[in-house]
């Protein structure tokens, strides 16, 4: 597509058709594109409720990846899963275009390489080893203490995949656990004693960057429950955790929206936790509490267009998730003071199966006193069954 | 459905499938239930691209549009145009609720009527008359002078089925073209000398209403340029404009999103000019401009779920509206300035072909100062070609 042109036929293709995907779609059909979607479930998804041009097949299938993009203009992906070489193989077979590109997904292909990638760039991440052994496991926490954290090096999200050990019998337990005796590569890491956790959304492309707030995201249970931003740390805390992102972002040459997780250590430090090169839960506030949403600036990133602002509509924002809380067909219960809230938002993701815990929905409240804010979207949440 | 209730399954079906749909189904899917939509053309449209349940037939059809409302939860509608006879057979034979609902149809179901409803509810209209002879034509410029405007009792929309006529010869020949000789209704109206068009939208069901800010409205050959909000006149004006509308929408006992357009005389009198049971043009601003757009605020209304606030989010708000500047497939170019400007947001409505005038794009920006805002507007967007 020529860079100064939107076309009512271009199609912007989605590997993965939940929330983000659906979330980022409603953003692009903004621009009068179109939209298409390649998932490995047969059943309905997010997104597959949303266009006429929905394909299955298999994420480890270059072929099955390489059939949908030459259907598509430009691709781009709502999760990190997929193996570079896969996507490499797909651009090469279709000559459609996959932005974050193979070669930026190479560089944070799994935790230790994303881990490396990082450190070789300057920035300081969570002390870590990979662990082979029992012998590894017990040095692990001779050297940095028990308790630490056990993750799989490919694949975790949301607690899925990270164990939290305190002992070398918890230890052995988890690493099997996580597949490390089937030649899976397990990733040992101190356990960082912070007091917030951090996260900051970056968009770029060769037109420049544009980098979010920095934000508190609120976690229970290694679940982010809900967000605050700006996060209510020092300015020159955020302005650091900005600049990390962005050094970040350079650093796996990265065209798309990412984010990125920090640790704000006791001492005042902030270190790395995780990246994602795609939208991120931590960011679905900017949907209302930003100029331009992630989502957009994700699909325009892809698409070679003007980055937005990036600037907050008001003082404070406070985002809520909203986690299944029964085991059902898919339905929201008990919203309406969230939709009676003066500047609330509510957004449903459309998935048709609740699950206890999974992510269903969130609430964003646009506000000035952001402890007053966080608070209230609570309580105007605290009574939705979904 | 149960009001208190938002269920994956929950399918909102449209009857038309141009941008005001479209708008109206990005917000429905925010909700994350289904879209349908029912058009009576084959080629795709708008928001056929943006669901997979899509169906044609014949608006004239009771059978087609129960066929279709069989299929959805609730019906509603982009367009004035179906015969609320119709509506009713087919809300009748599917047990599906349409709203706003064929009663409030039957209410504005044409120009004569319209006028008669609002006038019998104490609204000023546009001094009017129904014309059927040559005399009739003479009459009416004797009476309220020439020139005045003939308009076509049904389906005028945009300057289409208007005519400003300045004499008897005229007038004759705009009787004709507008089919007063096929038993058309045609409605002769007083040439109002105004200072500014000004439009308000009105959000209504049963948990209450909402009313949006007065705009105005710039209009350049009968056809809507731009829109101004607040509009540039004085707080009672504005204020009473708003309780008009409120009144109007009262008066059809209306469910769902209503726009009216007044005339503000030079005598400082508002007089109802037009009304539309829909999203309408001279609402898009509030997509961005307000907290909840008039668009949300539809599908809330029509699913009978608690409407959002109004409040304009900055002092100033300007749209402007990009029509078609070639006959060619649907492109949009030059656009990189708009995309790049502060808090200025570009909507493409995802038409396949360009036609010269044609209504394909619009663009908001938000801003401190009207003139300056819609000045600024104007420029960023003056270079688009689509």
């Amino acid at each position: 597509m020529d860079k100064n042109s939107l076309s009512a036929t271009f199609k912007l293709g989605f590997l993965g058709a939940g929330q983000l995907a659906r979330m980022s779609g409603l953003q692009a059909f903004r621009y009068g594109i179109q939209l298409a979607v390649f998932s490995d479930r047969e059943e309905h998804e997010p997104v597959q409720f949303m266009t006429p041009h929905s394909m299955t097949g298999s994420y480890d299938s270059a072929d099955d990846l390489a059939n949908f993009a030459k259907e598509c203009d430009v691709l781009t992906l709502e999760n990190e899963f997929i193996d570079s070489s896969i996507l490499r193989e797909a651009q090469e077979q279709s000559g459609t275009n996959i932005f974050p590109s193979p070669n930026t997904f190479a560089k944070i292909e799994n935790k230790l390489i994303e881990k490396r990638t990082f450190e070789d760039a300057g920035i300081p991440v969570t002390p870590y080893e990979i662990v082979k052994t029992v012998t590894d496991l017990k040095d692990f926490g001779q050297n940095y203490g028990w308790p630490y954290v056990l993750k799989s090096s490919k694949g975790g999200y949301d607690g899925y995949g990270n164990e939290t050990v305190r002992n070398i019998e918890e230890a052995k337990k988890a690493f099997r656990e996580l597949g490390g005796h089937n030649n899976h590569d397990i990733v040992a890491e101190a356990f960082v004693d912070f007091t917030h956790e951090l996260a900051v959304q970056v968009a770029r492309n060769e037109t420049g960057h544009v980098v979010y707030p920095c934000c508190e995201t609120v976690q229970e249970n290694h679940i982010c429950v809900g967000v605050k931003s700006p996060a209510p740390v020092s300015q020159s805390i955020q302005q650091k955790a900005q600049e990390m992102a962005l050094k970040a972002t350079e650093a796996i040459d990265g065209k798309g929206i990412f984010a990125y997780e920090f640790f704000l250590t006791k001492e005042g430090n902030l270190l790395l936790n995780e990246s994602a090169p795609r939208p991120h839960n931590s960011g679905h506030y900017t949907i209302e509490g930003c100029v331009t949403s992630q989502f957009e600036n994700h699909v325009r990133a892809v698409m070679g267009l003007p980055l937005g602002s990036s600037e907050l509509r008001t003082p404070s924002v406070a985002m809520i998730n909203l986690l299944g809380t029964d085991e059902r067909d898919a339905q929201v219960d008990n919203a309406l003071e969230a939709l009676a809230g003066s500047d609330g938002h509510l957004h449903v993701y459309g998935k048709l199966d609740s699950r206890v815990g999974r992510k269903m929905a969130h609430y964003t409240l646009l506000g000035n006193d952001m402890d007053k804010t966080y608070e209230t979207a609570q309580k105007v949440t605290e009574k939705i069954r979904i």
